[in-house]
């Protein structure tokens, strides 16, 4: 199954919906329209012809772990150079140390393109540019010195070591210790699991961010600190040195993304140094986790893009029963699939939730941009809240969109969806571990309810609201879209009185925090997405009235945001019923009883 | 992972949320309580102990094909030896050919367990029972004394063989192809692909149902034939004879199910004989294929009871963060994750979807035996019809149930779910299979309303509902069950008048058939559970109040049915509004415009 990065529609998006350029002029970061189209063509070049043809056989062989050394699929260190030679792993490291200083909402493009074209691929080196932000932000001079500049340009690469058999979710349990030395560094030890790419035949060194204690820190969250943990220890020139005490155990086997190491690593007095202050490792990898949480959301898209893909060109092609309304190619034995409206209702499914997702996931973006490059501290802190609570939706909801877009493909395809060889159930495969990993689907709906929302009392998410809602306002003022943009002018207000009543329940019961939060997180990014799709319309019916560019496409959107509207946005009905249910049927049965 | 069949909850189904002794005792079959009782007590004994054990191995070994042979995975020989031995195989069959008569409301039963604990295993099997079904109704008299008896001892096995590479869904499109012998029998010729079972190390014998051509038969669904083509040609004295002409080519590498063999099976000139009528060959099939998909629902439901099990006995162990309302066991490190209520809402979702699925097996399995075995020929019409009614919801709805439910069970599990040797993403992967096969859940959507609803105008479905809402006023009337059971009662008045609206609209445009047909499928299943759930709530609530039996147990059974209620059946109001969306939206956009 081929990839061909979705251009256009990311050109819609970052130009038409958004204004990128604008955003670089205000970031001063001299990118203009002609330059950001140029590196995306590019990419979608290396991603559609270099990486996605791996893909499949990396599901098929996997990376293998042997004498504590782990092998990558076949072609993946070539193309990895490439990623690196051709300056793809650079694009958002700062200028200072060589990076190129690219803005997320132009490198979040190429980093969708790259989870579509394999995601396998992209695991190891996914986490370096978190790695890379959270030594920046944090990091002493000396180990900026040391490891920034290699880790930018990738030929090193970065890991978040956090997970321990018994501390998941939750970080306080965790037990690797750190002991200090005399020389100011530290020495680590303790066994952390699922790492992603914690040990892999790509990059030179492998630069281990780890949460570790120091003696007597207090117990619990407070009292963990971040280290730096290389495999290599840097030389003073920059060259890999001395092999730190720490080794791969084991990789595990999983149900997907078996292409990527996911390794036990342990760490036995290996050398480290702290990040940060200490006991101030929480705050320190948070920096590194909102960049994670961002591009785990873009796994979910862009799998989600893939699948869309595929799916399509089967529908079109495959042949199989005539249309209800009788036969639309007579000519033909049976005609294409596609004419019929439960296909299409899948393809439309699959179709309005990615670019839906693609048009949220640039809004994020330039949140995160504004966050950090913003030349007003104002301005940067109020980007700072918009993107901290754009982050859960992202993470959750695009990688419950890969899954629920993935499957559908599957469902396309029929019989052939399930054979290995069409590619279209390891999607799905792939697709499943984004719901769980950078902390799961649930725990990121607590986020948002608990932290986001309760946070600041629904600030934050009443302006969003307010801001769509104008929006939505605007585009309504076209009669072509007034229908629709009522529609969604009533679920913003509808959505705007259930935050309060989430509120209120949550103040109430603390129970409701966790008995809301997820069909919560669903119900405002189901009426997020809508609020965007009447935006996209009303482009579209813009560029149409003037007569501007290709009309095709605009009146596809108008078609997709019509259906979005239709037939997708009624879920916010759903999650809205399920979660006024409310706590009490939650918890009202005993834990011995939930099984005779 | 072990398996444990759930017998307290299958006894409840059985005997007091439906009188299954009574029924019996209609159909004349001498089964009492005890005796069921003891029979589903040894299945529990057989799946827990002989069956599930194999499952892991089987996905990781797989079937593997050398030469034309298949080998199982290691364990099936002998269990399925154990199976034939101890009578499950011919549990179902008519008992003037050896088989013991059980209605499928005790069957079913047993057949949930076994999916549980191997769907690989099972599908070996699978397609026996209804083979038989088919050849003790439509084949001639020599056909039934070959082949008969040793199909129901499983000694021999049956399959369906349907598909080709160009016919799937558009069974028209077939090309297999059947040439009259002097002596009465057929040479039949063709490729089929996607044979469960075609091929393996179990039976002695597999008798495959072949659909193909004959010489000048008219062209579509009205020129296809059924025959018996045999790998073995019966002998007089019941043994395997002639190796006949047909063979596997090649097995599927799959998603799941991998320790079952998908074959491809080439028939090249293979001899063949007529089962029922020229050209009546789809009739035939559908007498099987209605136990096919009555088999295929109790896959999803027998693979959602084993995620629930799984997850709940997770969640009871795995110890993470402390309760929203302050620890619950301060003594350990974490409270164990059952007391998060977003781990409750998943496993909850898990264990109502499941025991509603169980309870309308049953309601369905009542109607197949009536359907067979009912003294009065008006009384199996009507049975047949409902029967009818409730295969493509069985079908479809307990599919999107199993994979909505060993998804949340790998949820649960977090980072382990996706981890091979737990055993949850296994279930995931096998329980996908069973959206496609068998008729995918798109075509069981179409035929509910096309054939179902359309086909008689909504009496049969309106009858349903006027039974539910019965039995709904009368649970109703115990005031603990007063608020549920409005609940219910109102969307029971909105099923009635969404039906006709369906009805409506699809006499108006036929697009609308295909426009509505998933989300009215989903509507009329999420609404048929609520009235049953009200129902076993109203039977929990009586035993309660004469104090009979296990307290705890009908607490819980109240709980899930508020819990169901309350917080699973807005999935409604979702399904209703999107249908309302109507065609046009999925009819508007050319195909060549999905995307640019």
């Amino acid at each position: 199954m081929s990839y061909q990065a979705p251009l256009r529609d990311m050109r819609f998006v970052l130009h038409e919906l958004f204004d990128v350029s604008a955003h670089c002029e205000l970031l001063g970061n001299g990118l203009d329209r002609e330059l950001i189209d140029g590196v995306l063509e590019e990419g979608a070049r290396y991603t559609g012809e270099v990486v996605a043809p791996l893909n499949r056989n990396s599901d098929e062989q996997g990376a293998t772990l042997l004498n504590g050394e782990v092998t990558t699929p076949d072609g993946f260190r070539d193309a990895y150079k490439q990623y690196c030679d051709n300056g793809w792993a650079s694009m958002t490291g700062p200028t200072e140390f060589g990076g190129q200083g690219f803005p997320q909402m132009v490198s979040a493009s190429f980093h969708e393109m790259l989870m579509a074209a394999s995601l396998s691929f992209r695991v190891y080196s996914g986490l370096t540019e978190g790695a890379v932000l959270a030594l920046y932000k944090h990091g002493a001079p000396e180990l900026q010195r040391d490891y920034l500049a290699k880790m930018i340009s990738g030929v090193w690469t970065g890991t978040m070591c956090l997970t321990e058999p018994q501390a998941g979710t939750d970080v306080a349990l965790l037990r690797t210790r750190a002991e200090p030395q005399a020389d100011g560094s530290y020495h680590v030890s303790g066994s952390k699991i699922f790492i992603s790419g914690g040990e892999q035949d790509l990059s030179e060194n492998i630069v281990h961010l780890v949460l570790a204690r120091l003696p007597d820190s207090p117990a619990g969250v407070k009292g963990i600190s971040l280290f730096l943990v290389p495999k290599f220890i840097a030389n003073a020139d920059g060259t890999p040195g001395a092999r730190n005490s720490l080794s791969c155990g084991a990789i595990e086997h999983k149900m997907g993304i078996k292409g990527a190491s996911t390794c036990v690593m342990n760490f036995d007095g290996a050398t480290g140094w702290l990040i940060g202050q200490a006991n101030q490792g929480l705050a320190c990898m948070f920096t590194m986790m909102n960049d994670a949480r961002f591009q785990v959301g873009l796994q979910g898209l862009g799998i989600a893009e893939r699948s869309c893909q595929g799916a399509l060109a089967y529908a079109r092609e495959r042949l199989q029963s005539r249309a209800l309304t009788g036969a639309a190619e007579p000519s033909k034995a049976a005609d294409p699939i596609i004419v019929h409206p439960d296909v299409r209702r899948m393809l439309l499914t699959q179709k309005t939730l990615t670019e839906g997702c693609r048009m949220v996931s640039a809004l994020c973006a330039r949140e995160l941009d504004l966050e950090h490059g913003h030349p007003e501290a104002d301005a940067r802190k109020a980007a700072s809240k918009r993107a901290a609570l754009l982050i859960p939706i992202v993470k959750s909801f695009f990688t419950d969109v890969g899954q629920e877009v993935s499957s559908l493909g599957v469902q396309v395809y029929g019989g052939h969806g399930y054979i290995r060889e069409w590619g279209m159930e390891q999607l799905m495969r792939d697709s499943r571990i984004t719901q769980i990993y950078e902390g799961t689907n649930g725990i990121q709906a607590l986020d948002l309810i608990r932290r986001k929302l309760l946070g600041d009392g629904g600030t934050e998410l009443n302006a969003l609201i307010g801001e769509l809602a104008a929006a939505c306002e605007t585009a309504g003022a076209r009669t072509e879209l007034a229908g629709l943009a009522e529609t969604v002018r009533q679920r913003l207000l509808e959505w705007r009185s259930l935050t309060s009543e989430v509120i209120a329940a949550c103040q109430r019961d603390p129970q409701e925090i966790g008995a809301t939060s997820v069909d919560f997180l669903q119900y405002c990014s189901y009426v997020l997405l809508a609020g965007l799709w009447v935006q996209a319309a009303g482009v579209a019916q813009a560029k149409l009235a003037v007569g501007e560019g290709d009309a095709d496409f605009y009146r596809a959107k108008l078609a997709s945001a019509e259906f979005y509207i239709k037939r997708i946005l009624p879920r916010a009905s759903m999650h809205r019923e399920a979660l006024l249910g409310g706590a009490d049927c939650l918890m009202g049965l005993d834990a011995e009883h939930f099984a005779f």
